[in-house]
């Protein structure tokens, strides 16, 4: 997983309790264009305030990041703790330290070990190198038991053009924006103002249409650097960059679904289609609050087509529909229509289809022309344990 | 628990999987005022459209309850059975048909096994006496672990007024309306008018302030009939019943309260406080949110001071604050100053508190004079485990 202009490293400095990677960097040859997205909520973290006022010129040439601890809820100190740890990488790496963006994941409201971090960034800086972005994706992990990686690489301008992504998730996932920590790196040639429509388009796609279990984090962060390296003609125009974007797209939707397929506890994933939707926000309203209701999700846990409860969701949504034209269906397995179930035989055949791995449960509330979705997953037991003893 | 003016009785009809009592009836002795309020959810059991329309001359005879069995997406069906139970109710007890309303609660999109209902309706009709209330706390059960009954008597305009109120919850608890079903005798002599202002004011102040998992019910039913035998000239007048009006606020917040502390799975239960909100609205908002956020909810299973998921759900709450001014305390033990921990000491008081017991949670948003609660409960692996197998 390599890309022209990029260098990464990922080191154990310590800061998570029980060990492992915990600090890592990825830098740039040179400043590149950049662009982010970020948590809605009211409370963001101290590196999410730094990312976005050092992205404004749209340029960044490295990110630092840690997971262990958010660095979230500590104050203006925390703030210093961000811009400290920025400013000795930089000086590290003999660049400019508005160009370094901070990254944090873990534990909310606990000051960062900034010593700890300081101490470690000597290694971690003489550790780079061009094939280190994979040491980055374990080095973001919190909860989850796997790091997430994708790769993309097609032909574009005459060029083979490269992204390839990284992400961290598992808990505290749901938009706006849902990713908890994401990094994406291109040797394309892309103005940093169409990178960043591009990337917000691509997110509302993907990231911004997954939930484990509807709680949004302080810390989201999603950042693409692009290097320009690839060696074609720089790109400056939204219009020309759709190939680029359709790229991104894909990448970010594989990064998305690894992040629900991780989810804390989860056992099984689906997709949840509404379509005949009055208005498209209503569609995606209705999609959301059936992929969160804590009683479809247990439901799918114990593979019962209790497509009640489904209804019973609906109904609370917002969305306008006539129960008695709704129709349910897991794949292509009718279970409702009408809003009556069709028996126990269409029951049976959906409950295979959810034993069998991941599936898509399509509801017709036959309202209007507009669609959308939600990629989630059940809600079990393992979940709760993760949960209550998160931080002991 | 005996009210003037009423009978009850409930009976083992053979509607549950299980076994137990799940049918009752509350027979009033002659038509007296009522009132009821009923789910928001847009997809309504039969019954509850059933009982709205029965409820507009403002009175009532009879109500006819099931458990086991939720009466909800059966299209046209689920009417036309609804108002065959209540017509052979009628019948038996010599009244008109549209003075019985019907309730049910139960499994979603199942026909009601109306056969077996009727057949069992003249030994229910027979079994009615003045103390059979306790009979029906325990017929309406679903997944509840125990009855739930409140009882009130105060003198009131020169006479002793009584309410008796039954519940059952347990899942799918979530304004508005939070109850699944709650019917609450009175002996008082108020019109139906009033009686209606009353109940939507306590039920604001009680059901709709608890929240177990955040999910709502196609069938939440709370509904009151006064039978004015308690002896005092009848009240009309909104202003004059206010001495009621404070009986059924008590009386309701009982049973709320009961909801909540018999939840699926809970284990801890406890009320969120805000304070200093901007608006009303956002008051509620923010301390609906901390009350559902599963985050949250795991954290008190695990009786960890997480105060940091709690500031992450206030910032999704749509309530407006700054961060860097919010207070969190436990009980007395402020855990949270300024937006910023106040350390172990603090925590390791706030743990104590919630090992102990029931706990109140005060956030202070520092924007406003607004203030709102909920009453709600932790998120156990039993939880799950009750879901993810209802069915079967």
């Amino acid at each position: 997983m390599i890309v022209k202009g990029f260098q990464a490293a990922g080191i154990a400095a310590g800061i998570k309790k029980h060990g492992g990677l915990d600090l890592a960097l990825i830098a740039a040859d040179r400043p590149v264009a950049a662009a982010g997205v970020f948590t809605q909520n009211r409370v963001k973290a101290a590196p999410v305030l730094l990312c976005q006022r050092r992205l404004r010129p749209g340029q960044a040439q490295a990110i630092l990041i840690n997971s262990g601890n958010a660095n979230a809820c500590n104050g203006p100190r925390g703030q210093e703790d961000a811009r400290d740890l920025t400013r000795e990488s930089a000086r590290l790496l003999s660049i400019p330290e508005a160009t370094v963006l901070p990254a944090s994941t873990g534990v909310i409201g606990q000051p960062l070990p900034v010593d700890l971090i300081k101490g470690a960034l000597p290694q971690l800086t003489a550790r780079l190198r061009p094939d280190g972005l994979a040491e980055v994706a374990e080095a973001i992990m919190t909860t989850d038991t796997r790091p997430k990686t994708a790769f993309v690489r097609e032909k574009l301008w005459g060029q083979p053009i490269t992204l390839a992504g990284l992400a961290k998730g598992a808990g505290m996932i749901h938009p706006d924006m849902a990713t908890l920590l994401a990094f994406v790196c291109t040797d394309a040639a892309i103005s940093a103002p169409v990178l960043k429509q591009l990337l917000k388009l691509a997110v509302n796609r993907s990231f911004n249409r997954i939930s484990i279990d509807g709680d949004t984090s302080t810390n989201d962060t999603l950042l693409l650097m692009a290097s320009g390296m690839a060696g074609h003609p720089p790109v400056t125009d939204l219009a020309a960059a759709a190939p680029f974007g359709k790229l991104l797209d894909r990448l970010l939707a594989d990064l998305a679904l690894q992040i629900v397929a991780d989810g804390e506890g989860v056992s099984r994933v689906f997709r949840v289609v509404i379509e005949g939707a009055a208005s498209p926000r209503e569609a995606r309203q209705a999609a959301a609050t059936v992929a969160t209701s804590p009683l479809v999700k247990t439901a799918m846990t114990g593979a019962d087509v209790n497509w009640g409860r489904i209804m019973a969701a609906l109904g609370r949504s917002g969305a306008r529909f006539d129960p008695e034209q709704v129709s349910i269906a897991f794949g292509p397995h009718l279970v409702a229509a009408n809003g009556r179930g069709r028996g126990d035989a269409a029951e049976a055949a959906a409950r295979e289809l959810i034993l069998a791995g991941p599936f898509t449960v399509t509801i017709n509330l036959a309202a209007g022309d507009f669609q959308d979705f939600y990629e989630t997953c059940d809600l079990t037991e393992d979940y709760i344990r993760i949960n209550a003893s998160y931080r002991s």
